[in-house]
């Protein structure tokens, strides 16, 4: 997904090589974003040429002209000169995930296929929103994340509440938000909750892999596909930097 | 799609030839159905045996078995046995059906692509709502409709009313229900809205049309990708078998 905007960039931007993104959440193949960010560091000229003689502004002209060289399942939605300071990553001081799932006997509506995951048994929400509760605040999630070296894996959660979606859809859908979140700890985290779901598990369970701080085979990563980043939220214009620069020293591998 | 359900029913039932299906609101390609209601004949002994072993009520083993054999784009979320006299098409009283499209200066979420209608241009709800207002109740919908020689055109508009959705999701939703539709009705009457919508046509013109009685070839018919069939209402049980004679009389062309 990133180097197909990569590629884009480049064409209309008349680049030399694709430029390099910084995204605020890579997300793994099948993962969908709704909110995603990024930036990238780029000639001014380049964009200030872009609506030639229209009367769009650089950044609209940009989006038009991404939208005519992008594929369909690629969308920019916004275009703009970033603060001094941003970054797309470690400026962002939250990200809101949404797993979503429909626990009817039959498969879910064909048209929601592609971000929905069928689950065949009905499941206990509110045993889920049970076991969801203690994981709330800051702590080392190491149990629920693919570590990498030297990197810390203390996040601090945010929200985690599964709920049935209003009206008749079906479906359960967890809402998830972090300041930031390891590798597979969404998906490992709504796997622990629907072992829960299902009964398979009780709901004290999540909580005591959560202080055992490392990794339980019975955690179950979720399917990818029924996962969205539905939105990235960054502090104001001013403490861009100030926030890049704190998220770096605590989230970076140390080196040596 | 009827075609695909008819194969996997002869497969499942096993039945020497695919059952002839009457289906509630025929679509046209592209036209998305997600209360889409059909009934055929079948042998009663056929769906008794599906169970085999298993705890399952019949019609529940044939929901689970038509599971397995269908593409994912086609889901049977219930099946049941019909009460005497209905009639799938004819005993119906209302369908309800839905336009969904985004007039956002980026193209639509992916993830909606293909049940919404990407619209360049800002759209004037209200004035679509203005236009609407006259349409409703019972008319001879001939202007908006592909005519069937000999087949009445008179229909019962109850609903025809486009809103923004609410939330951030960008989309134009146009909820339309009749007692029933004639062919290319909905996507007519949609493609005139949408004229008032963009300023090409004033509030007053689409209900001139209507009493013009006759095609006007400035109403476009929108795409069939953003019209879903939501729901198919039909009377309490008694009345179905009189309610489909009703409707019978009322719509079917008159012979000879």
């Amino acid at each position: 997904m990133a180097g197909t905007l990569a590629d884009a960039l480049q064409r209309v931007l008349r680049l030399a090589d694709p430029p390099l993104l910084t995204v605020a959440g890579r997300t793994d193949a099948g993962v969908h974003a709704r909110g995603q960010v990024c930036h990238l560091d780029v000639d001014e000229d380049a964009v200030a040429a872009l609506p030639g003689r229209s009367s769009r502004t650089p950044p609209a002209a940009l989006v038009e002209r991404l939208a005519g060289v992008l594929p369909a399942d690629i969308v920019v939605r916004a275009a703009g000169a970033a603060p001094p300071g941003f970054d797309a990553r470690f400026s962002a001081t939250g990200r809101r995930y949404a797993y979503r799932l429909s626990d009817t006997a039959h498969r879910p509506d064909p048209l929601r296929r592609r971000d929905v995951v069928w689950h065949r048994k009905g499941l206990d929400v509110a045993a889920m929103q049970a076991a969801a509760a203690p994981l709330l605040g800051e702590h080392d999630f190491v149990a629920f994340c693919r570590p990498r070296p030297g990197a810390s894996t203390v996040r601090t959660l945010t929200r985690l509440q599964p709920r049935r979606e209003a009206g008749r859809t079906g479906l359960v859908v967890l809402d998830v938000e972090a300041d930031a979140f390891c590798h597979h700890q969404v998906r490992a985290l709504v796997g622990a909750l629907l072992a829960v779901g299902t009964g398979q598990q009780r709901p004290e369970w999540p909580a005591q892999v959560l202080a055992a701080r490392r990794r339980d085979g019975a955690v179950q990563v979720a399917p990818a596909h029924g996962l969205t980043l539905e939105e990235v939220r960054y502090p104001p214009e001013a403490e861009v930097a100030t926030q890049a620069a704190r998220a770096r020293r605590a989230r970076e591998p140390v080196d040596g």
